[in-house]
């Protein structure tokens, strides 16, 4: 075999997502794409903050020496300290510059944390369903996902947590609000697994990091907030990115925020640090990093979102389907009406509808929707998904 | 332990490195940075062509919808195509948008190669000295870097390299114009090598890849031209990044082109684009691309570069140490006058000269200086390099 053995079987094993990727373009090209409801991917569609495009229009015509050389791997010391400052008040507790690694996306954030924390063969526990990149980010780095099935409504399942965590875990992966499900976990929910985070880590003798992915924070709905995990639990490691509320996701910037109060936390920073230099990441990009440092705090139109969620749940809602209001991000988790979902996904797209199987996510008998589309392409889909369910159901 | 030991003991092992950087931090801070001679980063120093400014401010001006948004993990048509056509003309091999993959600079580049190709236990064969880098890269896949010493001159040595080729072997990884070096390996050595991996990959029954790390292919001087790996041999992989020749190495803009000639390359590309996502990289800054696609070929003033080497290669002629005239890149590695060069790299330090050891890239008994940096503080260096020598001498 000239190609690794275990990157053919990872292509040989997505390739079914990738045939229907293939045929969802190609229902596009035979009735033309704007009959079709591609609900399957993630791509932000609403534009970027107007700040986004001024700020970055001043930026580039600044030509000051060394403005796109290379700055320490953790970043910018001014972006650093703006991402600090922020985060400290809405997080509730005092951070400092040092204790942020500057990184390429949420995506960047979660291979350094992991590569800095794992040992071969430790664990990482995660909450199913989940999205479906954390299997390979923790292969990648000698580690293994361990999922816990969440309760019907996608809430943490605390005792099936507990169950799960044992003398190889390393760390607790949450992702609120939630990619595919919607659903932001409650602060008492937190609350409890910071406790029980200690007294795992008490019974095993190692320390249980907690780690948080984050890039839906600010993409919540109903006048909502989404709880600080710094005040749930000491030990905890939040990543997140630039990517969604700022609809900027190709350009690949995010950041780690380390409790200050985290074990180890001089040694785990300086692990973060080599970490984004060893892995190849180098340093967040430049520009982007000076963009940031700028904006802290801005956000795109989230009601544009919030009222795309509401029509497209009262569109399932009028088909029949069964399903959780989501309370933040922009994808919904409806039950399939038949246990297999690949095949009712199938069945979608006879009626011109692109979703993606549960079972991509660790939630098979679901399927997800992502709703970061236009309203027309969501109004269309209704009658589309009243007949997908007659047809099963009847 | 609660971080990974691995990470852990890669701290310590550089820790003699932070601490020679501490040091020349301390220097700075006693006697003013503009007394301290810091040849200790290579860092590009000459300012970015006027034409990435001003395409830069041309495409942040562009607000079209999505420009900041996804594109396939590969990178976007548009730039990889420009790509294409540029390097096949300079490599004299034809090639499509289809064999190129757009990364985070070359060292995503590498990351991506190495993770597509490497088995556990693979070895990675590779003329020392060498970027050290690389270690950590063959490292994180699961690979294990095998070096193999250059001649006297710092060109391959192919018995050598006949030598450590074995069934193990998964590629030869070459970087030329080299750092530390700044050789650049003539077209009948890259020949020979192409013949050599054709025989050992029939001895072992398993293709060997020739990887190509070509940063400075641009950056050459007197007239000479960086020979076609492509030419060389058909299964090369070339990696290489905009941060040199447009002077923009925090943006992290780079590429892998395959031969299209090469053993699965259909599989392999499809490995690079896999790797790219799941490594977390996700893709390539999509400003960056944008920007690159349009001014392919341009490159910042190199005879900037040329004229410090001279003066750089005058004072240590001048000062009386041996070392090999840079063919490119921006460094040059002159023979320790004593065998232990991280001593004598200490007592440089104390004639305020800042230099790393040999050790640091495999090649004791030398030391790197980075002549990226403005020409006052390459003059005012000659003295300090005379008295350092005449230490250890008299």
């Amino acid at each position: 075999m000239a190609i690794s053995t275990k990157i053919q079987e990872f292509m040989e094993k997505s390739s079914w997502i990738r045939k229907m990727f293939e045929e969802g373009s190609r229902l596009k090209a035979i009735h033309g794409a704007e009959n079709v409801s591609d609900f399957s991917l993630g791509n932000p569609n609403v534009p970027p903050p107007d700040l986004v495009n001024k700020t970055l229009q001043e930026l580039v015509s600044d030509n000051t020496a060394g403005v796109h050389g290379y700055m320490p791997n953790s970043g910018y010391e001014e972006t650093r300290k703006a991402v600090a400052s922020y985060l400290g008040k809405i997080f509730g507790v005092a951070v400092s510059a040092d204790h942020v690694v500057m990184t390429c996306g949420a995506a960047g954030g979660l291979n350094i944390i992991l590569k800095a924390l794992l040992d071969p063969g430790d664990e990482v526990i995660c909450p199913a369903p989940y999205f479906v990149e954390y299997g390979f980010y923790c292969d990648n780095h000698g580690g293994k996902l361990v999922t816990v099935p969440t309760k019907e409504d996608f809430n943490l399942d605390l005792s099936g947590l507990a169950e799960a965590i044992g003398p190889k875990t390393k760390a607790v992966l949450v992702n609120s609000p939630n990619n595919p499900t919607g659903q932001v976990y409650p602060e008492e929910d937190l609350m409890a697994l910071g406790s029980l985070l200690d007294e795992k880590t008490r019974e095993i003798g190692r320390r249980i990091y907690l780690i948080s992915d984050e890039p839906y924070r600010d993409i919540v709905y109903d006048n909502i907030e989404v709880p600080s995990l710094f005040k749930a639990y000491a030990h905890s490691i939040v990543t997140s990115s630039y990517s969604k509320n700022l609809s900027i996701p190709g350009e690949r910037i995010g950041y780690v925020i380390v409790h200050p109060d985290a074990e180890q936390v001089g040694l785990l920073l300086g692990a973060l640090n080599l970490a984004n230099r060893i892995l190849g990441f180098v340093n967040a990009p430049a520009l982007m990093q000076r963009l940031v440092a700028r904006i802290q705090g801005v956000c795109v139109d989230k009601s544009i979102y919030e009222e795309k969620r509401n029509l497209l749940c009262e569109g399932l809602k009028y088909a029949g389907y069964e399903f959780s209001v989501p309370k933040g991000a922009f994808y919904v988790f409806p039950k399939s009406p038949i246990p297999d979902d690949v095949e009712f996904v199938r069945i979608l797209q006879e009626e011109l509808i692109l979703a993606v199987p549960g079972a991509g996510f660790g939630g098979p008998g679901y399927f997800r929707l992502a709703y970061c589309v236009d309203d027309q392409t969501i109004k269309r889909s209704f009658d589309g998904f009243k007949r997908a369910l007659d047809r099963v159901t009847k």
